[in-house]
């Protein structure tokens, strides 16, 4: 292995006629030298080109200018990009970034959250979907910044920052109520999770309070949303539509229909959630809530580096970001089979309860 | 701030009742000891729960167990897939991984670099998507260790890794000539670069020698493919496919040919290339040259970590992984607008030159 050209503090004192500590010190600001003296130090810094060694400034400055994001999967096209805003303005300030795929297993968490406290980061930003344990809490706990973004983990002291998930609920449930549909299913990720129940309960109050909604759920994977919508249709009893929870199950749904001859909007009307994947030029177009995936990445790194840590306060808030529904082509009237009634078509109707 | 509880080396060396040199030299496995001090000094450090700092450790061993990537963007899928596997083949062998993107953007790209070096990192795998100049090359050279991927930067010596562009031309101009297309555009990223040359010459060679390609060349990214797309409508003289060189190009051209109502394959074939954006359930579905993203990411870790890095010649080597081609529905017979000719469809015909 070539060897890397670099000279030692111990050069830049020598070449300087001072002492190590005198250099170190000064370097560091915590001494003042007569002018002459630190122009000699300064000029000794110059003509060798010495450079500090980071790990030895992080051991003394007990920091190391870097952030750990943890998610679960850097794959995934939601991560991806929320991972891709969190490096722009990480490094817009300077600042590293270190990234752990965890799969959402317990123990990678753990493991990683140790690494991660071992090597002195400035932050973490935490991203999990299945419901944690205290032991995340615990080591979360024990940073001296760290942000839980996009779902909630029980337990931890730290500002949390995600999507308005019962917004999202609420537009999907309107915009399928006023299609006229009144039994829907819900596909998704989590059943314990702090998002499913928030988007539940805006599906419900967008549904005008309909409490029709079979739940299905896995994890957001394609290959979760296979397995799912092969349940749906096993079990199907009326529903005209379903809410996805995630363009990564939306996949497998969409897989699945195809292969069964079942048209979207046909037979069954979808809206998805995160609107990450190119969803436009889909067959059909997907109508989806869209997650505000870029402030989301942006907004953790500004809690992290700028939020009022010294203040407990900040430590409990909570952010929701606002999230919006886009129309495309994969909702229309509930003519599907899963009715049971045939007839004109309701769309708009603001009226009766067919379910 | 909340501060962390850590014991240091003096606390073990009071405790053992030994000089923190002892404990030091002893935790380094650089000093004997007689039996019962061994036992102290361990005692010690089990009741203290002590850990080294391993700020203090990358610095007497100098390294870091660090990886770092540089790619251009990682809200692309293409470079979201290999940082994964990236990630997960480090991960596996305990290295930790710090991710860097560049917008391929020169400034950007040496500042990382220095950034990693400063850092110790064992080793960087570099990805660019523009014509790098020499100060990239001898920045690459002072790593210990470097791999290239996916893209050639020239004057680097180190392995290079990337899928074998020149067989992907291949079997997209061999599909599109089976298909009876005998003039064709190519719409891709960066035409001074190497992978730009290799599948131009793969695509004349499945053409039959044929050199009847217009060439659009941008970014990979779907704002390029949409201006290019705009070019290739205004400018197309015979042209009846389009061979796309990345899936962010693919998006652009796909959206302003829906604008423009060019319908695919009716108008215009299209086969794309990279495979990392659900295209199976594009309309239509586009036929498209597969990556083997995947191996790609596992095997620039493998070659990194286990690479035989103290022979020269392995430094000099280049390893091509092979791409396959996924027939679905955007290749049709050359019956679009662009045809001069029309009458029965040539498809599958293989002789007689149209363009």
């Amino acid at each position: 292995m070539r060897e890397r050209q670099r000279h030692s503090l111990k050069d830049v004192a020598r070449k300087a006629d001072v002492s190590v500590a005198t250099v170190s010190r000064y370097l560091n600001g915590t001494l003042d030298l007569p002018a002459r003296t630190r122009a000699r130090i300064d000029g000794a810094v110059a003509s060798l080109g010495y450079r500090p060694n980071p790990h030895a400034r992080r051991l003394s400055l007990g920091r190391s200018d870097t952030i750990a994001l943890v998610v679960p999967d850097i794959a995934n096209p939601f991560f991806a990009r929320l991972s891709a805003a969190m490096e722009r303005a990480a490094a817009a300030r300077g600042q590293m970034v270190t990234l752990h795929a965890t799969r959402s297993c317990h123990d990678r968490e753990v493991a990683v959250l140790e690494l991660a406290a071992e090597n002195l980061v400035d932050g973490v930003v935490f991203l999990t979907h299945h419901a944690t344990g205290p032991e995340i809490a615990e080591r979360l706990n024990h940073f001296p910044r760290a942000v839980v973004l996009d779902e909630d983990v029980p337990g931890v002291t730290a500002p949390r920052l995600m999507c308005d998930n019962e917004l999202g609920g609420f537009l999907a449930g309107r915009h399928l109520y006023g299609a006229g549909h009144r039994k829907v299913a819900y596909i998704g990720g989590g059943g314990e999770l702090f998002s499913t129940a928030a988007r539940l309960n805006g599906l419900r109050r967008g549904m005008d309070g309909l409490d029709a909604t079979r739940c299905y759920v896995g994890e957001h994977a394609a290959r979760s949303g296979r397995s799912l919508a092969r349940r749906f249709l096993d079990e199907r009893d009326g529903e005209t539509a379903i809410f996805v929870g995630s363009d990564e199950l939306l996949l497998g749904v969409l897989e699945v229909f195809r292969d069964a001859g079942i048209l979207v909007p046909h037979d069954v009307s979808l809206v998805s959630f995160d609107d990450v994947r190119s969803l436009h030029l889909f067959d059909p177009p997907i109508t989806a809530v869209a997650q505000p995936v870029d402030t989301l990445g942006r907004r953790a790194v500004e809690l992290l580096l700028d939020g009022a840590w010294d203040d407990p306060e900040f430590r409990r808030t909570t952010e929701l970001l606002p999230v919006h529904l886009i129309d495309r082509g994969s909702v229309g009237p509930p003519t599907g089979s899963g009715q049971k009634e045939t007839g004109p078509s309701p769309l708009h109707s603001q009226h009766g309860d067919t379910s």
